[in-house]
């Protein structure tokens, strides 16, 4: 089955919503078999949505639209769906009922505006929208289906994964499975270099590599009859790969390198404090939003002022003023401080130049140093200094990237020491 | 001018890359009186990426595409552009030479796939690539353009910016102004009932609603031959729209919350540090986000454990015992023992459960607690603590709107007094 996923609304076009829905719903339907060929977005206007729907039908199966069935007047996918579709409204009473209790449950009145939600096609298959009021619905008209999901995401996903996607499942007899194999410290031309060979020699799986801020991966796909086949397909692939790259391959389920690292955590039972002075709070913000990890998290300090870094962590005074905030002997010291308050097993420390200003000569924006300290039951603790000169000229990336570096050298040194 | 972006990239289509590009150039082009009507996206096919630039073409004076400019054999989309648009390809000996020199700065080896990089458009405009390997283009032919850009955020913005707005402003002559206004607490149906009139009466400028997470906005857009005339047309119905909602409005500048707060810190001088519990961190990462903010946040106390609750901020384990981790009287005890070590102006705390998990029947996932405590120079402190219930059963999302509430606390009880 070939899909054409189409978003509406105007916010779209003028980039003040970055479109997340798309995403969410092209991974969705690729794990059910289903091919989307393309993505289409319009803005709140009948005339263009209509015509992007026609030409959506020349090249689909299936079109899944996202936004535009809210109560506001610029709200008309459904109207245009339907005209489409050939397919008549009329009051569908259940989500009348829904839309009512909603607002009695989150105590707010409902305007008049919302009775336009419960206006249905009369012969489709309508989705129930449980965290929100506005219902989502299916159509059909010679063999081609329309499909419509509100646009906040939050109703969009419980909707998909609650009520279209068994809808859809009873329609598709083919699966894809694939394995993305995420990997640190490769560029993109170097990995496909290393795997020209399998890459040419593709017909199924098929092999793509993707350059990310800071990492490259790849994905191998195969699309069969079952699932295990089109696995197993995908698990040969997989094997030559890592032979030739391995080494630089964090995950080979898709994870990232947080999710990687909190789960190694959490397997093993060390515990983590960290300290954060250019990051900010990302670190520590990044693995504490993987559920459950109160288990090993003790504690983090973000010591941005040179003052927290000495009362809060024992930095030498003299330290900061000799080799300054950023330096190698500043991140020693507050890993170590980390460790004397906390006792943790691993106390990771950061210091560095997050830009776009505070850089000099000697000490560009984007240079940072990690402190690492491992601390094994019975063992003397270990401690890992490393530098980083990371090419952006933007705060928010090379905080971005300082976190994957703290994450990768916890990797490194304390789960992939064999390597 | 009526412009279409076309994203190509089958990684796009398999939803492992959210397109962010998309929204980055849609604003650009809106904020340059280009209207953008359709956004579409292909995978690497160069079939389907010629038939969409066709379709494209016919409802479009300029495509914008961005991605398959790369040097793997996936990239094809300035072999297809060139055939959409007659124009013959020859190496550009100046984009071979920056691209040797690319890799010799970053030291790594150039493999023979780079050199593809360097086959332009022999009538072309060609865009240097200061961050990356790939140059981009434009190509015109019976007035209407495409333009490519490359893949990676970072490439795509930095030869927009530098190369591509330049060559587009020469086309255009109108320009699009707009302002968004962000409120908090209000619902997006909720506020279109209070501005319906001025919604209905709306050609120029218009009037659009959108709910985001937690938080709804409005964006008054005008179009005008001259930046004056629409900045005016604008402004006047701004004051009409804030005379009816401007208590809900924190920025008519479309500004995140994260950045008006730190605005009105910075300008205040008031200092701030925090401490931490089921945030872990997002809302310290959020505001030391903000360049220069260095200048007042002190630090922050990521306290995950109880006992760094006591050992950090001397909560008292009788108030742990007796009320638990997540309540007024612990949070309250935060704030204040970030007061006493830090003495900071601001001092916020947070305890709540973020879910998916440890929620009860009495303590349900989404309860939060935020503690504020506000010391004036030469005044006593004044502690605000407040309660709230978010409905998410999501981790993630409860976090941001956990740190969206406690900078809105703070934009209320701090900058917005009078109100």
């Amino acid at each position: 089955m070939r899909a054409s996923i189409v978003s509406v609304g105007t916010e779209l076009l003028f980039g003040q919503t970055i479109n997340t829905n798309c995403a969410y719903l092209s991974d969705a339907l690729n794990r059910m078999g289903i091919d989307v060929l393309y993505h289409f977005t319009v803005g709140d206007n009948p005339a263009r949505l209509e015509d992007i729907l026609l030409e959506g039908l020349k090249r689909s199966d299936l079109i899944i639209t996202t936004g535009g069935l809210g109560p506001t007047q610029d709200d008309l996918t459904k109207e245009v769906v339907c005209k489409v579709m050939d397919a008549p409204l009329m009051l569908h009473q259940p989500s009348m009922d829904a839309i009512e209790s909603f607002f009695e449950a989150v105590k707010r009145p409902m305007t008049d505006n919302n009775i336009k939600q419960a206006m249905l096609p009369q012969d489709g298959t309508i989705f129930p929208n449980d965290r929100g009021t506005a219902p989502g619905f299916a159509v059909t008209k010679n063999n081609k289906i329309i499909a419509c999901l509100p646009g906040p995401p939050r109703e969009m996903k419980a909707m998909f994964e609650l009520s279209m996607a068994p809808f859809l499942a009873e329609k598709t007899n083919s699966v894809i499975y694939y394995q993305i194999l995420r990997t640190y410290g490769l560029g993109e031309s170097a990995m496909e270099t290393a795997l020209l060979d399998l890459i040419d020699n593709q017909t199924d799986p098929t092999i793509a590599t993707y350059a990310m801020e800071g990492e490259s991966y790849l994905r191998v796909a195969s699309k069969a009859a079952t699932f295990d086949e089109a696995k197993k397909n995908v698990e040969k692939t997989v094997d030559a790969v890592m032979q030739r790259i391995g080494e630089y391959v964090y995950s080979v389920k898709g994870q990232n390198l947080a999710d990687v690292v909190a789960e190694k955590l959490l397997a093993s039972g060390l515990s983590l404090s960290c300290a954060e002075s250019c990051t900010g709070g990302l670190f520590a913000a990044a693995l504490t939003n993987v559920p459950g990890i109160s288990k090993i998290f003790d504690r983090g300090f973000v010591t941005y002022s040179n003052k927290a870094k000495i009362e809060e962590l024992g930095v030498s005074p003299q330290t900061l003023e000799e080799y300054g905030a950023v330096s190698e002997e500043t991140a020693k010291e507050m890993a170590i401080g980390v460790y004397r308050t906390t006792k943790s097993n691993i106390c990771i420390s950061v210091t560095g130049i997050a830009g776009p200003d505070g850089g000099t000569e000697i000490k560009p924006v984007g240079l940072v140093y990690i402190g690492l300290l491992v601390a094994h039951e019975g063992c003397e603790p270990e401690i890992y200094i490393s530098q980083h000169l990371f090419r952006w000229k933007n705060r928010e990336k090379n905080r971005e990237v300082t976190v994957l570096a703290m994450l990768h050298s916890i990797f490194e040194h304390v789960f992939n020491k064999t390597k």
